[in-house]
């Protein structure tokens, strides 16, 4: 594997993980107010977006990081709507 | 232009310009007590990584992309460390 691809991989590990402590923020104290519900909305509409594209263009790697950020982005924009 | 192209490029404005709601909300209120200080941290790390990926292959999309988003990245994160 080049170490282009390698940056590209682990670009895409860390861009994709770190949503996960948000997330974990977020579930554990219910407190929103200062995350931006358009952002989440837009990020949210944006990584289906990405997610179809993989989809399309048959690319493994877009699809399984934009999978696993769609679940967290979700997760986060639901408790904006739920507590805000 | 295909359709496959087109949807990608919709997927990658909104998710570059979803981050900046996020930016003016702190910019104007400099509450961030809500906004993971790891999730920054680490997706600041990612894009720059992205950057540096798209550098070496010389995509234009993605040093375009991955630059503005940095640029609203790291203005959340410094927001973040200065008014923690």
């Amino acid at each position: 594997m080049s170490t282009i691809t390698i940056i590209g991989l682990v670009a895409a590990v860390l861009t994709t993980s770190s949503f996960l402590p948000q997330a974990i923020k977020t579930i554990r104290t219910k407190n929103t107010k200062d995350i931006s519900l358009a952002m989440y909305a837009i990020f949210s509409c944006g990584v289906l977006l990405w997610l179809a594209y993989g989809l399309l263009i048959k690319d493994v790697p877009v699809i399984a990081a934009n999978a696993i950020t769609l679940i967290f982005a979700l997760i986060i924009l639901a408790y904006k709507l739920k507590y805000k």
